[in-house]
């Protein structure tokens, strides 16, 4: 049960100690006999001689949670205060600030960021909309727009709950690449009115992010708003996905020492970020890809395809394989999950061929938890954070679009996305990489920087970039 | 021409002067000469024994500051280096940011704000949707909305030339009261289409304030979406206006001791915030107010009446008077301005009771500047930040949103509107109370604590409150 603590199932247990010796010691006991991980012990305060701590105490979950709290109310010498949450402690009240640049603290300040000097600024964009990149947010600016439907791994769960998600990635375009970015979650699924609403709140923004929006629907809300729109729209879990994964596939393969055209690729998910990630992994050279839904092989057997999925299949498996997971994944080089928990077996992970790659990206839950693949795999890469070899967007977003911004991009097109995968598997040179290091630390703040900058060349040489300086 | 310099009309005029003495005597005197005002002047370095400096000085416009520049180029011994526009500068890159809260630096920081720690806070919101309110921004956000067609005094300017004062006011709502706020500025003039976005944008905000959209169709838009929505929608334009006239009306009266029901009041103007106001007034107690549009007076006599206009005019002019303005402003105590610059000019001012109270509130140029208001008005109160008696929202809207989201309100109705108005007129205390002191200073700290907690009682009070603590 203790496999798996992790700190984000962190709680806080706020015991009172009474005089009796050793209470501490007990507590630590029973904590770690059930196998969770204390962290910072901290004193609060001493009523009437009574010690007031907080103890920190990483668990695998809820239960495990549940479970040491009860423990701990058993001993004698101890009072349980309060248990809380510290992951939940850090999301109240939100995790975003909007704050002014520059403070309006004098009535001189207020007349000219406000009444009357701002109509002069008004006027000057009316004049000539292309100023509002230089007198406005727009400049710097991205909205975040998810309707919930698609949300980590926890699927349609909605506008509301999905705030959580979207704010944290404002926090990391900011944090890492100095972008500012607002969440707009939708309380529409309907394709249409999602086009009408992101076109229509585009005046404030230098670019869209699309998040968590589930396949189809995603194809063609993506498609139809950079028609309709001069600034890039850019679904982040298709590309984003498929940008961090190229890159740590291109590092795997020279670890591994095999060429992208040599292997036999399975695809679990083909919905938006599995069809990205194809897109580009043919892009890379890889001929033999099967994708696999729910209903097995996508292959030329099956008579349910339609649309999307008709036209993934008709780009790859060109041997026509046919059949469940259990029979396509034999003998596969390489394995692209981004479907559910535990989709991935131990027994057909047994199957593929000999020290396979495995890329296991269902959030939060792998499809295959990397300790149950170590023995077999060569490669283990997960989308979480607290694992090596975390496949995060995190290591392209930032930089991908604050290289949009900075070349006033009206598109984020394939050359500039290719050119991201580059940037990130190049920042880390190639004698340091190992099977448990193939792609950089989304702390590496060099990352962004050499994304920002292969981005910019890329719009610039592909005619996308309307700021050459 | 001198008359009206301001710092919203502020240039730095950077020159280089030569090594012959009483250069900079001779610019300070030519700009007195032309009636500019100096303000800093900085020395920016020195070159070749050149010494570089920055003028300030504020001008009264851009064909006053062209006539400074171009008589400071004509002195032989100073060079024009360049002229930058002050206020320009202070919006370059546009005014806001959007931070985080909370620093992620470490792979814990990360895997509790993000990915995998966030997934619990989505499935906690998502098992109860009004947990939304505590665990992410929600809690304290304000979205601004406008669609650019009634922006300050200047039409409709369309919704890229809209954001520099949406987010002048996002900078207020923080400043002022610690609300974050984020402009949306929409690319439709469509009623149907701004109802459909605004609601299906709300669940990541707690209240939204419309923002300068054009009547008629704001009344049906704010009307329509508080029907819609369970968090409060508040059209500034109207309701703020009305709430700090409505202030600035119950302290003038005080001074120029009258009584509500005794006075003939002449609104111009009766589109979104002539309407609000209009609306305050009659429940201040003002029984002869008479609306005027481009036509002249609403009286029953007018044929072309319909809509919100045919019941302006059912609910006012009890006497039915009917003609231009000129006609119907003879003997007036009050004239309240919400139409455009130089409306009302010094002849008709002359022809209303004596010492009338004149509130000329079109922004950026008054309905009569109060230079030439003084000699016959008792009380002149502008939209402007640099004259006296300003009736600027500001003195309403960051307290009552505040207020709102502090109390979780649902709807801003006409009780928590009054409760703000007479909390702001009571922030000056009766004997301090003069024609030139009528509304309070806009930086006084205690208006947004008073009219925060007004709102939140009155919210209690009339069962719109969601939390009672």
């Amino acid at each position: 049960m203790s496999e798996y603590t992790s700190v984000s199932n962190s709680i806080i247990i706020r015991i009172k100690l009474d005089h009796s010796p050793g209470g501490l010691a007990k507590v630590a006991t029973r904590i770690a006999e059930l196998g969770g991980n204390i962290g910072a012990i901290d004193i609060i305060n001493v009523e009437n001689g009574l010690i007031v701590r907080d103890v920190a105490v990483n668990t695998s979950g809820e239960e495990h949670a549940d479970q040491i709290v009860d423990a701990i109310k058993e001993i004698d010498a101890i009072t349980v205060v309060n248990v809380s949450d510290r992951t939940f402690l850090l999301h109240l009240g939100g995790k975003l600030e909007v704050i002014s640049k520059i403070p309006i603290k004098t009535r001189d300040e207020l007349s000219m960021a406000y009444t009357p000097g701002v109509a002069k600024v008004c006027m000057a964009i009316h004049k000539d909309e292309k100023k509002a990149f230089n007198l406005t947010i727009k400049k710097n600016t991205i909205a975040i727009v998810s309707d919930g439907t698609a949300v980590l791994g926890l699927g349609d769960i909605g506008p509301y709950a999905a705030m959580p998600v979207m704010e944290g990635k404002a926090m990391l375009l900011k944090d890492f690449a100095g972008v500012d970015a607002f969440p707009i979650c939708l309380d529409t699924k309907d394709t249409e009115e999602i086009i009408l609403i992101v076109k229509n709140i585009a005046p404030g923004f230098g670019g869209i992010n699309l998040e968590d929006i589930s396949a189809p629907r995603c194809f063609e809300i993506e498609r139809r708003l950079n028609e309709l729109l001069d600034i890039p729209v850019f679904h982040d879990d298709q590309h984003g996905t498929a940008v961090v994964l190229t890159a740590a596939v291109i590092n795997s393969l020279k670890v591994v020492k095999k060429k992208a055209k040599d292997l036999k690729v399975i695809v679990v998910g083909t919905g938006a970020a599995g069809t990205a990630c194809t897109d580009m992994l043919l892009e890379l050279g890889m001929k033999n890809i099967i994708g696999c839904d729910r209903k097995g092989a996508l292959s030329k057997d099956r008579k349910d395809l339609e649309g999307p999925k008709k036209i993934y299949m008709e780009k790859t498996n060109p041997n026509n394989e046919s059949g469940s997971l259990t029979d396509v994944i034999k003998g596969a080089d390489m394995f692209v999950g981004l479907s559910g928990p535990g989709v991935l077996s131990v027994e057909q992970l047994e199957t593929m061929a000999k020290g396979p790659m495995i890329f296991a990206m269902s959030n939060p839950t792998p499809e295959i938890m990397p300790e149950d693949a170590a023995h077999y795999a060569s490669i283990i890469g997960t989308g979480r954070s607290d694992y090596p070899n975390q496949i995060n967007n995190v290591l392209c977003f930032p930089g991908i679009f604050k290289g949009a911004l900075e070349s006033r991009a009206t598109d984020i097109n394939s050359e500039m996305k290719m050119a991201a995968a580059k940037a990130i598997a190049s920042s880390i040179p190639d004698e340091n990489l190992v099977e448990e290091y193939i792609v950089p630390s989304v702390f590496d703040k060099n990352v962004v920087l050499a994304v920002t900058k292969a981005v910019i060349a890329a719009a610039k040489k592909t005619g996308v970039a309307r700021r050459n300086k």
